[in-house]
């Protein structure tokens, strides 16, 4: 029988914990925390309680917050650091990382300045290396709790993509895979804003309607960007896509939905930044994925009064009104 | 000028009455109720206590119970009755109905016995007219309240669904078309069973991620369906399909929906039908879904365990536990 495949997840938040979990349940996994309290209290107590409060991981996980010790031990390299950081914990790793391993990123966000998506900056820090994602609908406490949630590794090779899904799969938790990685990572940072706008919509309070027609045009919107970015059209109705924008945009967890929701009930961003005490996603990425929409020639109605209310401090209102506004036309070609 | 376009609404139930009152805003407008008391009460009163509670319908709404007369008036007629009465209320009008006249139906559903659709059986009894859809997320009562929301025309001619589009617009209500009648009118028969499956996962109590896997998956097998049966496999993702399929599935209103909660809870289907007064349409439709799954080699696991549950009497609990059991797999070839 020969040697089982070594796990290594970068990063002990709450999603990188969870996968960390998971994978422990199929294959000997160790999980990088930069917090040596964390990793002990991972090791000794089996929680990790600065995030995932008395939830009970796998005893078979182990954790450390060494990264050198954590990079060598991997035959599968999981990248769940915020993207922020990814760069420069890479950096330190890369030397003690084996060829040929497969990375999988869990980040969603693209680079400041760079506007690079995560596995882009892998690539760069691990040149050579098979670079993929493991995405989803996927809200990591209610994984740990038993609730049933499905999750893609995209991964350009079919081969690795196939080998990799057990690791991660669990009685409840199921693996699928595909091949688009760039419709998957897009899928991931463009719904962020669109769950801005449907917190909006919740915030002044619009009904069962109105949310579903944010969602499917807003959907729309994003497909539209993400193939003419080059990605397929089909991932964005699939779990990276459509799965995760409902998931974030349904759930009241959802960083960005309650950004949305609390802009609209005349809050200013900076107060609720600072209740929050970090910047959400979609509202670090609005005004890129304007400017990408603008080079990319695509129409973006509600990316674009997304962009101005938390950019330009348009109210949600107003913005509402402006999508009002534009003439609804062909379903799927709307015009310039 | 041209004289207006006048537009006949056959049926008073929720949504005929609202789609006439949308109608009558922008031209003159007759709708058909089959109860005489109906049509008073809409021509004196401007409303449809039956149905709409004390909403006001738009005041220059008129309204007859006399089908030739609604017949005759027709430029545009839309068939806005239970799917199971359009042969007959059809067959009666027909000889009434000027040649041209463009035919938009509101139907949902599939016939018993043949299993035609809504704008085949028109298409049978009003031979050489065009038909066309009218469809989307909209619950009545939202868009009289003058909640935002969004529909499409479904019509094979271009040219005709533009000229249909602005007949139906109002301020909060956009009105959208595409070419694709089949995949349009087939997002409304298949979404009843992904509902049914959304409500017993409701009942069974799962979280936000169980909730978008259940519906992105939902879309990804009834897409196959209809792609396997002619249609576009972008109509799924939009208005008619997953617009549809997010309001129906979210919105306590739905009575697919409430089947599968009640299910869920250990009601039985005779119970739930006696409540309801009715059976949905979900459950009318599982079988032939399934049968046409098998005839298209289309793997549907939900709608198969729809099936199992309203027609073989299995738990939905069961029914949870057998889609678990099968394989992960790639994320749109779901093997048979």
């Amino acid at each position: 029988m020969s040697r089982p495949v070594q796990v290594t997840v970068l990063g002990g938040g709450s999603w990188g914990t969870t996968v960390a979990s998971l994978a422990a349940g199929n294959t000997p996994t160790l999980l990088w925390a930069r917090s040596a309290d964390t990793a002990r209290e991972i090791n000794e107590q089996h929680t990790n309680s600065r995030y995932l409060e008395d939830r009970a991981l796998t005893p078979s996980l182990r954790a450390t917050s060494d990264l050198r010790e954590a990079a060598e031990h991997a035959d599968v390299l999981v990248v769940g650091t915020p993207s922020h950081s990814i760069r420069d914990v890479l950096a330190e790793a890369a030397p003690h990382v084996r060829p040929w391993v497969p990375v999988l990123s869990l980040a969603k966000g693209l680079e400041a300045g760079t506007r690079l998506r995560p596995t882009q900056i892998i690539g760069e820090t691990l040149p050579g290396h098979p670079v993929g994602l493991l995405a989803g609908p996927n809200l990591a406490r209610e994984v740990l709790d038993g609730k049933a949630a499905a999750a893609v590794v995209a991964l350009p090779d079919a081969a690795t993509a196939c080998a990799l899904q057990p690791l991660f799969a669990a009685h409840l938790f199921r693996v699928y895979r595909n091949e688009d990685l760039l419709g998957s990572e897009l899928g991931g940072v463009l719904k962020n804003i669109i769950a801005i706008a449907a917190g909006m919509a919740e915030g002044l309070g619009v009904g069962d309607n109105t949310r579903a027609m944010v969602l499917t045009r807003g959907l729309s919107e994003i497909t539209r960007l993400g193939v003419a970015m080059g990605a397929q059209e089909r991932t964005f109705a699939g779990l990276t896509g459509l799965g995760d924008l409902m998931a974030t945009c349904m759930s009241p967890l959802s960083r960005n939905r309650r950004v949305g929701e609390a802009l609209a009930r005349d809050k200013t961003l900076e107060e609720i930044t600072a209740e929050m005490g970090q910047v959400a996603e979609g509202v670090k990425t609005a005004r890129t994925v304007v400017e990408l929409a603008r080079e990319h020639d695509v129409r973006m109605p509600i990316a674009e009064e997304v962009d101005a209310v938390v950019n330009d401090g348009r109210h949600p209102r107003e913005a509402y009104r402006g999508l009002r506004r534009a003439a609804a036309e062909h379903e799927y070609h709307e015009v310039a």
